[in-house]
């Protein structure tokens, strides 16, 4: 067994999606390495590929094989795509959390939620603060990012030091929170060499340098003081600083400002109780709202992804507690919609048109900035940390493509590494260690499920192409009692020729039992077999699909 | 009964949407009016509404209620959302269809596929040719597009000239076909003041003036030239103009030119025969294609928007016909990503990426350019038109209705009109006459179906939700044999008490079974609904989700 220690990098989730961040971090003997989970963020299912799930997260499998060598679980923000799956994941690794205050209190509701005992997690300062984990010495370093209290890390090794850049983009005043601070930065590349930088790469097709937050202040004011109605605004419940500058906005137009969805008070109160959100302009509630004229009212609320049972949408449906929209008032979307969310806030535009409102989005630009670093800024924090090696994370495998050529260009040794890729970092150069066998959790309803089960695969089928139940009876000399059954769901009742389709199914099932060889009746494998295949071809001759089929042979059995 | 005439506008698909465009004009007493219908387009159906479903339509019970009143069907072009329809419903409606040589060249293809006669459809020339249809005289008026001979239709009647704009934009050099002449548009509204105006709306948010195809030609030289590997290109199949434009710079740049996709090679060959597509560079087969270098081939390819069988994703997945992509080939997407399919033409071009291929959309803009008027285009036409009345269509609600402020704006009387709202174009402004039921049809397998039938919901529901089968047999005392059998499809097997949870569910319907009352037992809608709700509150205790549930009870009966 070698005794060589070895550093080693292993995206479990992140590395090859925007969505469900999940790192593992790795010191010692091969195999014996000591281990760091940085992460473990969530993904939202869709219709497409993921009907009826509600949450996508990485498997940890590997993780839990490894107990005895995972040192910590570190969270570097409160987004959901870095710490949604805590609380559901948690159970399973059993490890110390460690968080800046904002996240851990919202670590800490989901740990509630859960049951999970709250202690787990701990609160940490930010550098020059320390945590060791074993072979590893941790400082959260403060970045500017759509939610408070976003961090990277400064991993210590025996090793070398590495540079977690966790979400973060160049603000130097984000509203909330510490801003840019390039000296801090030169400072820390400057006190030990950056062995490998693992750096979000989520904008880097976004060729302009970053905006601030603040350059939205004027814009927001302009659009709410012009408005003539009542005015709504969405955007993500956690970007505390865009709530901020929302209502200072809709104040400074003298108008009585709400905060409409449970999510977005739940952050602006833990912003308060934590400290980290002063100077909120005061808010009043629904039932006030109620009573406030149009012209002088502005509500702030959640949904700005179309999501169904927020109150974008359930404004778009009509009345939500005793406020609806109406001709003259203006919806703001001051957010940014998420790839595969574009038909679903179309929905809600054209039903706020249909009721007259005039709706405002972030065509322009005006109205929203991003929270990740553009091409440029990336750029410049290659430039200040020199890292010796670079290995992009939070991107599609096209971002991180685009910033290891852009990495390359500058002399740094590039890798892409996709989850399960586990990358050697103690060479010149990064090299392929181990591929892991990785994979996706889902939860769904309250269980989690593998996404290779087979389960989602089937509901999609399901969805294409209808499901057909037959049903037979077969007697104790396999004899059919009766004539056959067949259910449908999801299928045309009428089929080509005018008639029922399950009756045409039944008709030929029917026949094919009376003609059937003995050996055939007694097997119910060939009986599934042939049943399934006469359903479908007599689905595809009448109605041009072939159906999913569930084909059930009960047989009576003497007593 | 009224005598007096009336002429009305009727849209019943492609206002409050983009596609499945269907139009009607009537001129006549009420509710004798006679009618021509402009264009009979599909929408494509998609995973989160319309799973399994191919095509979509407008349903035209209402037309097919008063045949004896449609004079002529009139269709503009042959994109998909205009005439895709055609081939399936004009069996409903069989009445003539007058066409311009290209767009009758599709047509006839989709009446072969069908067995259609193909005399029906009539090749008519452009303005000034006239098509008198009962009280109607019609103009084809060629306009720029992105497809060969679109046509806008001046439509004449007793009450005044209407104009319907088709899909345009003011191209002055559209590579393929006539370009924007605004002489010709001046002569019209000098000729006849034009009533009303039914106006494409697409656009409408675009604030720049339109770019016209020609611009491409030097980018996209420049690309191809400066490509290292392959070069791919895809684009929509009916944009001839651009095929074009890419074979050319693709033999400028020295490469031999390959069409792949059939739906390409068809718009071409129709693009020739009709003589409206002249001067294409030659291009090569497949099978000659494999023979070329790398550093001289360029493919253009169908699949723009992501469609599973098209050659940009079998590419994506592999090889094709005997070709394949690799590190340091490019890959341009010369198009625009239709919102709904970021997703899936997102996964493509991660799948090129971790090909090692570079792959450049239409983010900057240089290598695509839209076929419909902007912004300041719609105002041109307006300021050349001075129309009376405006009506905005092919658009969704909110385009209409920006669309309907431009107009207002300028003093023209505009109404938003959607689907199914019938327009009285009499008067000195707009009156809606009447609301008509509309719907859609959708194309599914091979029959078509209502979009209320609930199939389509059912499916839904099956996806979201999974799909239980619970299967009893009664004896002819109404007393189970047996136990309860249940069939689950798209659910997980294990449920919380980690035992399999069909099992939990026979064991809850069986010990029902044991205690049900004699009247229960005898009634099938109570054992149904009993049955149902055991079936799912097991699910909610179990995995936190109610399943859809078939409920099937067979009753022995004596013989």
């Amino acid at each position: 067994m070698s005794t060589t220690n070895r550093l080693i990098y292993l995206p479990l989730g992140g590395a090859g999606e925007i969505g469900m961040n999940c790192y593992v971090y790795g010191y010692g003997p091969e195999d014996r390495e000591r281990l760091i989970v940085v992460d473990l963020g969530v993904t939202f299912g869709e219709m497409e590929t993921t009907p009826g799930v509600d949450l996508i997260m990485a498997d940890v499998k590997w993780l839990e094989d490894r107990l005895d060598r995972i040192e910590a679980i570190f969270i570097t923000h409160a987004h959901e795509d870095h710490i949604g799956a805590l609380g559901h994941l948690w159970p399973r690794l059993k490890k110390r959390v460690y968080a800046r205050r904002f996240t851990a209190a919202i670590g800490r509701l989901k740990f509630e939620e859960h049951g999970h005992p709250l202690d787990v997690i701990h609160t940490v300062e930010a550098r020059p603060a320390v945590i060791e984990a074993g072979p590893f010495k941790l400082q959260f370093v403060p970045v500017a990012h759509s939610i408070p209290e976003s961090s990277a890390l400064i991993i210590d090794t025996p090793a070398g030091r590495l540079f977690h850049s966790g979400d973060f983009k160049l603000d130097p005043s984000p509203v909330v929170g510490e801003g840019w601070n390039e000296a801090l930065f030169r400072d820390i590349a400057a006190e030990a060499p950056i062995r490998a930088l693992m750096c979000d790469s989520t904008n880097v097709f976004s060729p302009l340098p970053g905006r601030s937050e603040t350059t939205l202040a004027d814009p927001l004011h302009g659009l709410i003081a012009n408005a003539g109605g009542m005015v709504v605004a969405t955007t993500f419940a956690s970007n505390v600083a865009r709530l901020k500058t929302l209502a200072e906005a809709g104040r400074a137009a003298g108008r009585s400002v709400c905060l409409l969805g449970r999510a977005m008070q739940r952050m602006v109160k833990v912003g308060e109780e934590t400290g980290v959100l002063t100077g909120m302009p005061p808010t009043i509630p629904a039932e006030m709202a109620v009573e406030v004229s149009r012209q002088n009212l502005m509500l702030i609320v959640t949904g700005s992804q179309g999501e169904r049972r927020a109150a974008t949408a359930q404004l778009a449906r009509g009345r939500y507690l005793g406020l609806e929209m109406k001709e003259g008032d203006t919806f703001l979307f001051s957010s940014k919609t998420i790839p595969g969310n574009e038909r679903g806030v179309g929905r809600i535009m054209n039903a706020f048109s249909e009721m007259g409102v005039d709706v405002v989005d972030d065509t322009n630009g005006r109205y929203h900035v991003s929270g990740h670093a553009n091409r440029p800024d990336l750029e410049k924090m290659h430039e200040i940390l020199k890292p010796e090696i670079l290995i992009p994370m939070h991107g599609e495998h096209r971002h991180l493509r685009e910033h290891a050529k852009l990495a390359a260009a500058r002399g740094i040794a590039a890798e892409i590494a996709t989850n399960g890729m586990m990358i050697d970092l103690t060479g010149p150069t990064p090299e392929v260690a181990e591929y892991i066998d990785t994979g996706r959790l889902y939860l769904d309803g309250s269980v989690l499920i593998g996404a290779m089960d087979g389960v989602i695969r089937e509901r999609i089928r399901m969805a294409l192409n209808g499901h057909a139940v037959a049903t037979v009876i077969l007697d104790e000399q396999d004899d059919p009692l009766g004539d056959a059954w067949v259910e449908l769901m999801g299928l045309p009742e009428i089929g080509k020729r005018g008639t029922a389709l399950a009756d045409a199914m039944e008709t030929e099932i029917t026949e094919f039992l009376g003609n059937a060889p003995a050996k055939v009746m007694r097997d119910d494998d060939k009986m599934d077999e042939a049943i399934r295949r006469i359903v479908r071809q007599v689905a595809v001759e009448e109605i041009g699909k072939k159906p999913e089929v569930t084909v059930i042979v009960s047989r009576l059995i003497e007593e």
